[in-house]
């Protein structure tokens, strides 16, 4: 049973693949096929097939289709002799055009066997040269060419390639027995190799292949072209292609396409040569042809390095006409294929061969320039310029990243968490980097794994570095939230006292180092770093995409200057402020904690009542930094005992404590100290019974969201008023608000009913008659699976559902995050149980339609209900792709997301019209 | 804004009571009205009609709709005048049906005045009777009857109920009075005070109402009449009444009736009396008259024990006539109302009248016999018998009571977890408490809490009582699946050191305590309990309810014994056998411990190889119970960690070890136990490790379930193998297996795929051909609400579903079970958030809705999908009804519950068919 020749259903073919399918044929030629037939043809194949068709200067030849090397794999891994009998009638057609008969030893035809997938697999699968020769017709094509060296240079070549990729012999083998040659006779370079030594050489080579295959090299050329078609297609299954399709998910039962084509030699001369261009250059997007050349060459030799290329500029002084006609066909493969090429050619005896051409790799820069200037030239539409644009791009531009020029000691690697680039001296607590930050030092904040706590460290860290947790680990997901470069989960490090241990090395305290979130990698040292860029064209792009998208994006910002970075990103409006973050602030701790710890409704009203300006200061800063634009702020969400100290802490302070009590009261005098101590031994046990009582088996499921609003009303009514306090200041002051007040972790319709309730009474107490002049809404989280379920009772008194796709992913798939990625998660997407990590990317199947149900059960109710999603997929375009077939109106982001948010959201428009166009002509 | 007149819309009224209220009518009479219009008339005042219609000796009356008391709130608590005139209309029609006339001084009409809400709400409301009595009124009463002292004691009630009812002066004042003034004239009885006493008494209560009131006592009749109706009115809002709707959750808006009826007096001389009467005996359910009766005496006598009333039987010999009357209509009402009545009677001047009928309280034991009795009778069908039988009964019937005749030192009062009562020594361990079974003692455990380490100790015991965790707690689900009597959360007792406090008393290791499971009361001392008893009625009863049902009964067991007393209690299966509940046992657990630990494949592959027998001899021995039924066998499920030690004692052990190393090392010589000790902390040092690593922030989400068997698939083949072990040695034997083997936790199709694979590979390996002839199904646990939302797509590999409602609740609601009971969700049932505690009864609208969905969807694709409950949920009779409604094929319930499973099943299935009906007549 083999996995290869499975799930053909599942492939989508053209219209033309299809014809081919029917009529049985799977081998097909070039001038058959065009380049819509990629599934069938393969990249290559079909690309070849196009430029025939399009009557450019190829090569001929033809393609064996992947259904050929389904068949392969169907059939036990051997081509049936039906199949052998096409690609030999194929072979026939092509002797007829090239006027030469393969294996004739007169004048012999030469083929090249590539493979070729559907999608690019750059360096996965194997190419063999020169395939038609033998003892024999090497010397037809030495008189033929009269260039007998040459044609012994091309025999060993052969034997080398087709030992390696058919018998599996390593190419060192060879590679020595020519280096010694060369050695022995002091040659350096292979063209001053004679063909008697090449003749001696190609003895010691067909001796390898004896040695270590077992069996000749084959003379007979059918049994070549066989062997090296059955080889291409077995090497669909070695190691390295399966891995490189497991981490580009690539289906295995895709199969590759072989192309078989004529030879041609850009080694035969002066007059010969070869090269490779991009039509842009594909660092800046200049428009100017790039790209490198070599006189009197084969193809691999540029690739191999043994000669330094010339710039193609040269090709212009050398070959003028050649250099005309290549400028003018990379022009036209560019207007035809839309897109900058990769192009390789060869220049056989002046004449000019197009040998392959592809989209061609470009830097973030360049990709947005040629977007641009493309839609410019009026090659693409704006939108295709929108669609080109991926969202590593954007992760590329909007973050300052590692010069690239710099010279690196890479330590370790963790997970690439926060895209960006930072330096800075290690520290290892939070109150270190807050300090070090105060005093103008620049740090990095190493720590095994952050908590809430650490979240002012991580404000003053320049970027944060863990050993444990994953993707959507705490350190990951603040310091995404801030735009933070971060590493996490990097395990290969073990974090001491004030130092940490990489390998061998060991870095302490106030050493420099930089981490490169967009990779992982953990550098020793200060590096340079490179400054993002906002260019004209990223500026003019973002605008092509806000001019076609529907969804309205927004942005999860606790602190005015978030809300204020992300407007200037693009946000338009704030979908998310987790109240909570400003709890955290150093400063405002303390208080927090009485409140948590009030003994009674008196006590905890004191510690609220001071609470309350400086929460109102906070949303009177958002409600500036949005001024006409809609605040979402969610009321208290998490759970207590995540303001108070860990039991672990409390617990040493309280044996340290008795102690030093024991000891003061064993002293003779009586030390006046001895009193403060008790005191603060009291108080640590105090704290300790609370942190008990607080504690939970499952603090996800606990006592935390609404269920703390309605346990302790008097939080949510101080929150309220210092909503609407704010609100009323800023109509004053002429800043035009609007609020959107959120309560989190409703599961029951009678949550959001008390807290509603609570919340109008509230605005009506503060704002009085005023409040008719205030535009603000009330509305929940959708975040516990029954609040989905039970949607339309909730959306009755709710103007607003914002989905927290994090916590509906964990309650839905029952995964606590915290434990998931690190235990499970991880096997399992890595064992393909499950398609991509849900909480990375929506969960279409599961989470994805509880979404869709409430959203229908929602509107069912209230046709006007806003809508939108706030969890971390709110910066992933596959999800955002699916909020946008959902409906939604709007998704909220991390300021840093928000450009990408924008364009995945205008591609998702874009597609989901074509698509439907497609549907309507189709 | 008041409560008491919202949600009219909710009731659902009779064609009769629409009619009425369409007519505008808010005052019926009682030959107006029938049984079947209790919304309307209060289930007293719908009996007082019925009986009236029957033409029973009722005096006649009329009553005032709980309309008119919703009109009575919405108008500010005021009778309208209109509504009023509705009143003196029909008290102009008693007039003249009495021949008397209200407020007449010479022949007075007396009425009694008493609340009637629509469910019986016992000593909540208030009764004034001889209302119409004033100073002249009160002469005319003597002398029409004769007895000027029978008069004024009349008199100087009304009075006292009036204050009491009307002004609320508190009857203590009264009481005071009467009791100076017989204890001035030294009389004992009532009868004995003279006229002119009572005069000069009336006086005195006159006085009080002036003093407290600050009004008199009015006169006027008519007044009486109208603030007699308003107060009745109002003490539908009074403190007692609200919290007795609050605890037997009665709708606020429901409203009473009041009912207006014509005085009939038992004390007017030796041919006079009162009494009360059951049909059958309320103990027993024999089918006997029973009851007792005062001569010349008024019915609130018999209540207020101021006499001793004689049995009934006596009536037969003082008044011959009226006993046969008494018996005819006794009877002739049970007939009629077709159940055992509770009847009310006064008997004037030899004529009988009766005051009132309701179905009388019975014990669970009369309960089942007046069932069965009445349906061999032919006055009820036996599907009434059944839906006759509640929960309770059966809580009582089949497990231990305390005896009711001991007296009892009761300490505490918990929370009644598990139904029974057991007596036995208090042990704190257990361990300890294994210890002393086996030496033949009978033990209570007393813990804190319980955890899955404490199994042997809860098997060993007698009983449980915790003073942690609510009704779903550990201990709480464990003592219910095992039948063991169980008192959890008692927190009003402190458990120390090898003792626990209880306010005062201290009880210690080894003393006598006593718990009630189905009270929650905590007893000093050894008490006599009481065998249950299987009556022939009740298994009568069973099988009618068998006939009649559609679900099928299963039993949650994992153990031979377990299975074996379902089975007797009429189990046709195996919902849920849990194979962790075997890895506790204190044999195995340290094998299990060490498959834990292995660090790697060949060690694990040793533990799992001991594992093996031990498994395949426990799936035997549930076969062998289980003959011919199916066997649901759930793979591993907790997570990993629940195995091992706690980290607290590990740490303390470690810290005891290190000290004593310390020690041995420090010594002079070396002593030979220093290897040990260094050897056994070493150990522990790894299973600190162990335990840290297997540490997770919320287990109830973390690696657990199918997640277990995909990460460490040589468990679950352990598993596969032992079952189908047991299968070929059980077939052998001529048992015949029927096994389901069910994957619990499964969120995504791909772990059901790739674990029914593993399941079916073992089936083969191990059974070869004969697997053909085996009869097994792979099915899965549907818990994860996503795995409910895909259920198309993992019906297609599973045969069938069995929904687990507890931990499907707990993601659902985003509730753990385990932090909610204790902190928000009492509040939450007792605020009215949430009707009932979604883990006692399955959560209608959320999970339910779930459920649903999956089913439909299961069954779309697979239509012979066999589908089940294996929650707490299958032995609440409410989550039952539901499990028919959604048409699940079982329902599976701990051994003890499924006597009432079967009955609730019956009652589910005769309800829905009665509805049925209705709906097609209607």
């Amino acid at each position: 049973m083999n996995q290869g020749v499975q799930g053909q259903a599942g492939l989508e073919l053209s219209s033309g693949e299809q014809a081919a399918i029917v009529a049985g044929r799977m081998v097909l030629h070039f001038q058959e096929g065009h380049a819509g037939m990629r599934e069938l043809l393969g990249g290559k194949g079909a690309n070849l097939a196009e430029m025939t068709t399009a009557g450019l200067p190829v090569p001929p030849g033809f393609t064996v289709t992947t259904e050929a090397c389904r068949e392969f794999f169907q059939t036990g891994g051997k081509l049936s002799d039906e199949r052998f009998g096409e690609i030999g009638d194929a072979m026939k057609a092509l002797e007829v055009k090239k006027g030469q008969r393969f294996g004739d030893p007169h004048n012999p035809l030469l083929v090249s066997v590539r493979s070729g997938s559907v999608n690019s697999m750059p360096g996965m699968m194997d190419t063999i040269l020169n395939l038609g020769l033998n003892d024999e017709t090497v010397q037809g094509l030495g008189r033929l060419t009269g260039q007998e060296a040459f044609a012994y240079d091309c025999y060993r070549r052969l034997i080398a390639m087709f030992g390696n990729v058919v018998f599996g012999i390593e190419g060192l083998w060879f590679e020595r027995k020519l280096h010694k040659l060369k050695e022995d006779s002091g040659i350096e370079e292979d063209r001053d190799v004679s063909a008697e030594q090449w003749k001696l050489l190609i003895g010691q080579f067909k001796q390898i292949v004896v040695e270590r295959a077992g069996k000749p090299f084959p003379q007979q050329v059918e049994e070549q072209l066989r062997l090296a078609v059955e080889a291409v297609f077995a090497s669909w299954n070695n190691q390295r292609a399966q891995i490189y399709r497991r981490i580009h998910r690539i289906p295995d039962e895709q199969g590759t396409a072989v192309n078989i084509q004529s030879m041609v030699f850009g080694n035969l001369g002066s007059d010969c040569g070869t090269g490779v261009i991009f039509t842009r250059n594909p660092s800046t997007g200049e428009k100017q042809l790039f790209g490198e050349y070599l006189h009197n060459a084969q193809g691999e030799d540029v690739v191999a390095g043994v000669r330094t290329p010339l710039p193609i500029c040269e090709l212009e002084k050398d070959m003028p006409d050649v250099f005309t006609q290549l400028s003018a066909t990379a022009d036209r493969l560019e207007r035809h294929y839309r897109d900058m090429q990769d192009i390789e050619f060869t220049v056989e005896r002046s004449k000019l061969y197009i040998l392959q051409t592809r989209g061609g790799k470009r830097t973030a820069q360049a990709a947005v320039k040629i977007a641009v200037d493309m839609a410019s030239e009026a090659v693409i539409t704006r939108e295709d310029a929108v669609l080109r644009i991926e969202a590593e791009h954007l992760d590329q531009l909007l973050h300052r990243a590692i010069d690239p020029e710099a010279a690196l000691d890479v330590i370790a690697t963790g997970l690439p968490a926060s895209p960006g680039a930072a330096t800075g001296q290690a520290v290892f607590h939070a109150d270190a980097a807050d300090e070090a930050a105060r005093n103008g030092k620049r740090v990095i904040l190493v720590r095994q794994e952050t908590t809430p706590e650490d979240i002012h460290g991580v404000l003053a860290a320049e970027g944060v570095l863990t050993s444990r947790g994953g993707m959507t680990s705490h350190a990951a997901v603040v310091a995404r939230g801030m735009g933070k470069p971060c590493v996490c989960g990097c395990e290969s490090i073990r974090i001491g006292d004030g130092q940490f241990a990489a390998g061998e090395q060991v870095v302490k305290e106030g050493d420099w180092i930089s981490i490169d979130g967009a990779t992982g990698r953990v550098i020793r040292g200060h590096v340079a770093l490179k400054e993002p860029e906002i260019s004209a064209e990223l500026t003019q792009l973002l605008v092509w995409a806000d001019e076609v998208r529907d969804l309205r994006i927004y942005t999860n910002a606790d602190t005015p200057h978030d809300a204020a970075k992300a407007r200037e990103l693009g946000a338009e409006g704030i979908g998310l402020c987790r109240t909570e973050h400003m709890f955290f602030a150093p400063e405002r701790l303390p208080v927090v904690q009485s409140m948590i710890l009030a003994e009674g409704m008196t006590e905890r009203k004191e510690a609220l009542d001071q609470l309350l300006p400086m929460q109102q200061s906070d949303f009177e800063g958002l409600f500036r930094a949005m001024d006409d634009l809609p605040v979402t702020i969610r009321l208290l969400d998490p759970p207590l005992h995540e303001f108070l100290p860990e039991l672990g802490e409390l617990l040493k302070q309280q044996s340290a404590q008795r102690q030093e009590t024991e000891r003061l009261e064993q002293a003779e005098k009586q030390d006046p100290r001895l009193a403060e101590v008790k005191r603060q031994l009291l108080e640590t046990e105090r704290l300790i019974r609370k942190v008990r009582l607080l504690h939970e088996v499952n603090p996800m499921l606990g006592q935390r969201g609404c269920r703390l609003g309605i346990l302790f009303p008097e939080i949510y009514a101080m929150q309220a008023e210092a909503i609407f306090l704010a609100v009323k200041s800023c109509q004053q002051e002429g800043v035009r608000v609007k609020a959107e007040i959120m309560i989190p972790l409703v599961g029951h319709v009678n949550e959001l009913k008390r807290l509603r309730k609570l919340v109008e009474e509230t605005a009506t107490a503060v704002l009085g008659d005023e409040l008719a002049a205030v535009d603000y809404r009330i509305g929940t989280m959708i975040e516990v699976p029954r609040a989905a379920i039970t949607a339309d009772q909730i959306a009755e008194h709710a103007e607003f559902f914002s989905f927290g796709t994090n916590d509906l992913t964990q309650m839905t798939y029952g995964y606590s995050r915290d434990d998931a990625e690190g235990k499970f998660l991880t096997a399992y997407v890595e064992q393909k149980l499950l398609p991509a990590n849900p909480f990375q990317e929506l969960d279409r199947e599961g989470v994805g339609e509880l979404i869709q149900w409430a959203v229908q059960r929602g509107r069912g109710v209230k046709p006007q209900l806003k809508t939108g999603v706030c969890g971390e997929h709110g910066g992933d375009k596959a999800s955002i792709f699916f909020c946008h077939e959902l409906g939604l109106d709007y998704v909220s982001c991390s300021p840093y997301r928000v450009p990408l948010a924008r364009i995945a959201a205008a591609q998702a428009a874009i597609t989901a019209r074509q698509a439907k166009a497609e549907g309507a002509v189709g």
